[in-house]
């Protein structure tokens, strides 16, 4: 992390260990900070569709398995889940707090804070794994210190953010899915429009490959900042 | 509905068609119904976990022939989604309005409206498709008019709510899933904590089969009811 307390460090300023963020939480912040950087972001509500592969190399051949054993009509027994994930959804990623949420759910508000230099944000974030392979998938809802600003807006600075991709004209079924975005290196971003419960707030869709951009691809471009 | 402007009309006093509502709505609405007369809900943020078979007889064995296409090596033309919903999620559920949500996201606030005779209601809803056959699946996140009532109050209202099961015990992995809920009646509610964003919200998953309570069942309710 690069930010302790209020003081901003950088890689090439920082004397310590530099981890890597947790993967959907990079992946929704990547897409969030374009907009933060507009306007500052007060609390936001997250829900995620965290693909299999989050929960490292045996999700994906569980999931495989679990369709295959449905197609014969025969069990198969989950060992990387607590149920099955085959035409399922589990909502409980990681261990529960004693606050009702998960430590996955709770990573969202503690390492968000860090990442956005944002000390104070608060973030309601609920997890649940879906059957996909790859690429997590995060549903934003942000609340803004200052007044609303246009939509158009957001949409103009997330397309001029280094690493994301703005895919959002509705009309022309374009928006962010797993399916465009697993195995590269970019978070799309899309479904971008005005919270109809609060005028200051905005509302969107990312998605982003855990493994790449939640994972090797965030190390390298921080590895890239020290060279 | 039952309701139009101020006037509560149930199904022995209305003299009109009685439609039944949206699946997702009514699943989710139940749910919160339990906690909106404990204390009135003045908006909510609500995100979706559709199942294919919600978008009719042609969605599941759409995605049966996608997995066994992927499984295959060969490519399978989607029909019924814009998309392949196998392994994937389509985060468009409807026609797109002008205000960037499609009709089946204004459904949760317009139809919410009626049915929790709450006409000043205010949803911010987001419907996305997910690749399981059954039992829609809910986040809702709800902000409530009056000061925030405990935890464990939310639970027992849901508990003695009819048409609802609270299966809310994450530490012992206890939570609603669709594993659990396809074909029978019951909404099942769990995941309930407090708002991390504001005190006066509750956060609530829940979870139950669109095509019995979100469609068959629920008019044989309100038949019942007339009868």
């Amino acid at each position: 992390m690069w930010c302790r307390r209020s003081i901003r460090r950088t890689p090439l300023t920082h004397h310590g260990l530099i981890s890597n963020p947790n993967c959907s939480t990079i992946v929704a912040l990547v897409a969030v900070n374009a907009i933060h950087r507009l306007s500052p972001i007060r609390s936001m509500v997250v829900s995620t569709y965290q693909a299999v592969s989050g929960a490292g190399a045996g999700g994906p051949p569980e999931l495989a398995e679990e369709i295959a054993a449905a197609a014969e009509g025969r069990e198969a027994l989950p060992k990387v889940f607590p149920y099955p994930i085959a035409y399922n959804l589990i909502p409980a990623i990681g261990e529960f707090q004693t606050n009702g949420y998960t430590a996955e759910e709770m990573k969202m508000q503690n390492e968000g804070r860090k990442i956005l230099h944002a000390p104070e944000l608060l973030v309601n974030c609920t997890c649940v794994r879906v059957p996909v392979i790859r690429s997590p998938f995060d549903f934003s809802f942000a609340r803004h210190r200052a007044a609303a600003f246009p939509r158009r807006g957001a949409g103009e600075a997330v397309a001029a953010a280094p690493g994301c991709r703005l895919t959002d004209d509705p009309g022309a079924k374009v928006y962010p899915m797993p399916l465009d975005t697993s195995d590269q290196d970019l978070v799309y971003v899309g479904r971008i429009r005005r919270d109809l419960t609060n005028g200051k707030g905005i509302s969107l869709f990312c998605c982003g490959d855990q493994i790449r951009k939640g994972a090797a691809t965030n190390a390298v471009q921080i590895a890239e900042l020290l060279l």
